[in-house]
């Protein structure tokens, strides 16, 4: 049996979560706590990779006995989150574990996943926004909001999503279908909620650039089509920083 | 005409709001930015002091020209919120300005001021709730939060709080009157909200130490009464830490 966990992690201080040479990462940090709970190497399977400053409230992983299929271990499982709470930073949280098949994969049997984009929409900074929303000061309305929603209707459905893919990814398939795009606005909030079978690189962080557009008025809701016709890249918004996204939530 | 400004901040790296020797505080930070947009030294008087680790989600304070009842600037008010943060880091932000008459007391002209202290009530620790909230891991459920909330109801009204004021504070006056007193659960957090017309030394957060004993059996709401006819602090809950406090509303 492999160990199955889902995390959570504020990506402030890390270079994303894969591991890298000479950049801290969570998956680094998450394998050093393993090994010290464990006793012995493990690798770590995730459900994705996230860029360097991007959140996790749902993160999922797999883990297994570095070299081996599944992982042997005494503790029982009830138990594991909180043993390694006790061995990670406070910025990195496990808050599930049970034990999943051998044949199950953390990251090709991935269903669907969604991401949220959190823009402050408020005249000031705000101290508890730091890092964990990008910061539009212009106020919108409730209608711009409507319009944003109304363009998000757009993206949902099964597309080819070059327009949104970051120049110089070289993924050969750039078809994925979107289950789900929706705006909220909650206080100062905006959030931008994205669900899919899969993402191309930067795509939520550029469909939110150009759902911005949308509420500023520069793109009217109807283009969305238009820009997703194209396969364009340069018809597409901005790709908005990092430290805006969310991975919420994964369905196996 | 003083000037007159609402702040917010996040209170982790300070050791409070009132300026003191080797510890950097929010009125020395604001102090540097004040004089570096006016070009003179200033005094601020702020409407409570917080202690090291409170945050405020608005702190009222005003302005004036060091050693003068007033303060003069060619800056129109609009335009001060911004000039301000652009000086500020990004722990610190102001969000409101406005001339107010020299004889304005931001401490004593104060009718009530609002605190909210929250609890991270999660089984397992979250990295978005570092700082900001105290954590206690056992689940409340819905009815000890309804008790919770019928003790906070005893809470309200004029009374001698000196049952939860911190040993060793030296005040004379220990009445208050406790305009409002709630415990609201939303998601995983729990919110104590306390709007009184003063607070004594740590009285927010004893009050919040009880309220927690009530959630979690040890102390029945009808007790409530007799711990604040006791004037015994010992009978009330332990103090609970700053970082999960709030400064949320003053009314002038």
């Amino acid at each position: 049996m492999k160990l199955f966990i889902k995390i959570k992690y504020d990506g402030t201080r890390y270079a994303g979560y894969q591991v890298q040479n000479n950049a801290l990462t969570i998956q680094e940090v998450l394998n050093k706590a393993l090994l010290d709970l464990f006793g012995f190497e493990c690798d770590i399977t995730g459900c994705s990779r996230t860029d360097a400053g991007v959140h996790a409230r749902c993160f999922c992983a797999t883990v297994q006995k570095h070299g081996e299929s599944s992982l042997e271990t005494g503790i029982p499982c009830e138990k594991i989150p909180l043993a390694l709470n006790f061995r990670l930073p406070d910025d990195i949280s496990v808050f599930y574990a049970e034990w999943v098949n051998n044949d199950f994969h953390a990251r090709y049997g991935v269903k669907s996943k969604t991401y949220e984009y959190h823009i402050l929409n408020s005249r000031f900074k705000d101290p508890f926004y730091v890092n964990k929303a990008y910061h539009y000061p212009k106020l919108f309305n409730e209608y711009d909001v409507l319009k944003m929603n109304e363009a998000a209707c757009n993206i949902c459905g099964k597309h080819d999503f070059s327009s949104f893919m970051a120049s110089g990814s070289n993924v050969v398939d750039t078809v994925r279908t979107v289950f789900e795009c929706n705006v909220t606005g909650i206080g100062d909030e905006i959030v931008i909620r994205i669900s899919a079978d899969g993402f191309l690189y930067n795509m939520v962080r550029i469909i939110s650039g150009t759902l911005l557009e949308v509420g500023k008025g520069n793109i009217a809701p109807e283009q969305i089509s238009d820009i997703i016709n194209s396969k364009n890249r340069a018809l597409a918004g901005a790709t908005l920083p990092a430290h805006g996204l969310y991975l919420t939530e994964v369905v196996y």
